[in-house]
């Protein structure tokens, strides 16, 4: 694959300009909490939004904006997800794209709106507009944008590369916000991608979902599905040449590199969980189709029974056996192969031929101890193969989530 | 409705003797970990069992003994789940089956078993042979019987009482364990029930099976699917009249008192939640199907985010109304209206419209402070109505799930 990732990923694709502010959207958080990314010329752009049936207001603005697969314009804000606010939630967000487009000189359906935080509770407006008033863009303010949609995350989460195919070079920036949330799951993540590869928009469009479902779709944090989930590409076209479609040269190094960048921003989100300790990442072989790995995997890293035994380091692999179970994938317990290890140590076999089986439990429980485990379940059925990423909860998830209060 | 509970559910139904004993099946843990559950008589016998394609070597034998509807014993033991544990598991449980048969003279497919602890340990078929030797059967075996098959719970959970229709009344006792459990959701649950009413097989099966889907079917304390749940109904008939079917003059009689005891048993399971300290109960009303409205119910009592926000005390009706969205269940956010209420506080309304409502928060915050704490979404519609119960989740949870080492 010809994607390289970048040390430092601040600098955004040609033609991309980002910025931010603090509006004081609560007024008692002291950050930055409203940002743009700008195109300086019209992109193909796709998004993907939460299976949630309650869609906060920006989500049905940015389904209207990109009926026609064009947008130049990101607005998003930090501090109130603008969800579950009716129809005064609905102008706000159509307030928000008039803003941004007054400002950069674009019409209103050109730009797309994002929103995270507290839900039920409408934006302040006149803050806001003075906010986005002050925003200053400029080809260094990706890494401003990153920090002004964070909520309660730890740290901004910025992936940066390159690809390309025989000569031809692009450029991809993403960010990313979530699972280290004031509200679990009520405005879990944000992901916003910046390239200037000239991507016809339905193959841009086919890409990301392929890409989020590899990723974003495969971690868990609480299982709980957000109002405000949403994942928007954006491709200028700067880096010239002809448009890729899936018949074009460069096609399988641009979708490797989307996937790749949404997969790292994935575990970011899981190892900036709220009181998570660990990254557990669950590899499920041998499904009988790609969708039973995919729910074998995910149900493993939800299942709470799993995430306390991880925590507490105990090789509890009845707990992996019985999420698999209960996942809906096809199992036989017989051929069902168990293996739990980590970066730095080759792990254990824990179950294997339907029975229990003796295992060095000490090493297991040194891979259980490790920041990252890994857990591998061979179905031996066929030719499925996924991954999943969920972080383990604690006492201190526990306390977050319950002493916060709206 | 005819039934009538009783303060203290101690008597056996006619003809049904109980008893247990303790094997040391775990040698660590010193309690009652055998018993047995006798009627003089073979009755009609329906089972309901997990959904986990991982199924325990107990249930798969229930399934082969209750080929013909009928069963005269069932035996049970806790610390041992005898579940992941192949052929030798099978042989096992078939073994405890033939045990008990050739105590009380009958054939061992009259014989039901069920095993409820740690997942992936075999039985000690030594210890377990001893231990039923011991078991001295009464009428008045009733809880010791409910205790042998507890694990962490920190009571037992015994129902009864009596139903009838013009002269005709029969008793109806039940037992379950669960929800404070050592593996969660490994074993979650068990519940027997046994009556002396008359009643022909099919429609036994009916009517419990509706009596599990608006009961056990409808808790929550962490959201995974045991390996080992199972509910057992025995019939003997010893009150003597007619078979008992869907034309008989007492059928809505059991069947309204079945599902009665049946969700009162499950509530005692939420309430013994580990590490719980509240129960949540959430009605949905004016669903478009019932489906649709158990699944908004269940969804509710399951979240995380509700979980975290009542045990915090915080009326974050946000987080109701993403669960209800997340559920599958359709839903117009115009439409629903959500209410937060306790026994003694009729409680406020939070959501209606569509949009924020302001309400005081003070007196939500008194309906969360209560044992016992009522949600009613009204979904506008159609005719669903169901109601789900759950616990909340605290830091003792976390710990006691994290802390147990097998």
């Amino acid at each position: 694959m010809s994607y390289e990732r970048e040390p430092v990923s601040e600098a955004l694709p040609r033609g991309f300009l980002a910025g931010a502010a603090r509006a004081g959207i609560r007024p008692d958080v002291d950050k930055l909490d409203v940002g743009i990314l700008y195109s300086e010329v019209p992109c193909a752009a796709a998004a993907v939004y939460t299976s949630n049936r309650v869609k906060a207001a920006p989500l049905l603005l940015c389904q209207e904006h990109l009926a026609d697969g064009r947008a130049q314009v990101v607005i998003a804000n930090s501090g109130c997800a603008n969800a579950a606010t009716g129809e005064q939630g609905l102008a706000d967000a159509r307030q928000m794209a008039e803003l941004a487009a007054a400002k950069l000189g674009v019409r209103p359906n050109e730009v797309l709106v994002a929103s995270t935080g507290v839900i039920g509770t409408l934006l302040p407006m006149e803050r806001l507009r003075d906010g986005v008033s002050r925003i200053e863009l400029s080809a260094a303010g990706g890494p401003d944008f990153a920090r002004a949609i964070m909520t309660t995350d730890t740290r901004p989460k910025c992936e940066g590369g390159r690809c390309g195919h025989q000569g031809e070079e692009y450029a991809l920036w993403a960010v990313a916000k979530g699972a280290g949330m004031i509200h679990p799951n009520m405005a879990t993540m944000l992901c916003f991608i910046a390239t200037d590869a000239p991507l016809a928009q339905p193959y841009l469009a086919t890409c990301l979902r392929e890409a989020v479902d590899a990723s974003f779709n495969m971690i868990d944090v609480d299982s709980d599905t957000s109002t405000n989930d949403t994942v928007i590409a954006l491709a200028n076209g700067l880096a010239g040449g002809e448009p890729i479609d899936a018949g074009h040269p460069a096609a399988g190094a641009f979708r490797s590199a989307l996937t790749d960048c949404c997969v790292r921003l994935a575990k970011a989100i899981v190892a900036d969980a709220e009181g998570g300790t660990k990254v557990i990442e669950c590899t499920v072989e041998g499904g009988a189709s790609l969708a039973d790995a995919r729910r074998a995997a995910r149900e493993v890293v939800r299942s709470l029974a799993v995430k306390t035994a991880v925590y507490g380091c105990d090789p509890n692999w009845g707990r992996i056996l019985a999420a698999v179970g209960n996942s809906g994938a096809a199992l036989s317990e017989e051929k069902a192969v168990i293996s739990i290890s980590a970066p730095e140590n080759s792990g254990v076999c824990v179950y294997r031929q339907g029975a229990p089986l003796p295992f060095d439990a000490a090493q297991a429980r040194a891979c259980l101890a490790a920041r990252e485990v890994h857990i591998r379940v061979e179905l031996g059925l066929g030719e499925g193969v996924a991954t999943a990423w969920g972080s383990d909860i604690t006492e201190e998830y526990v306390r977050l989530n319950s002493a916060y209060t709206t």
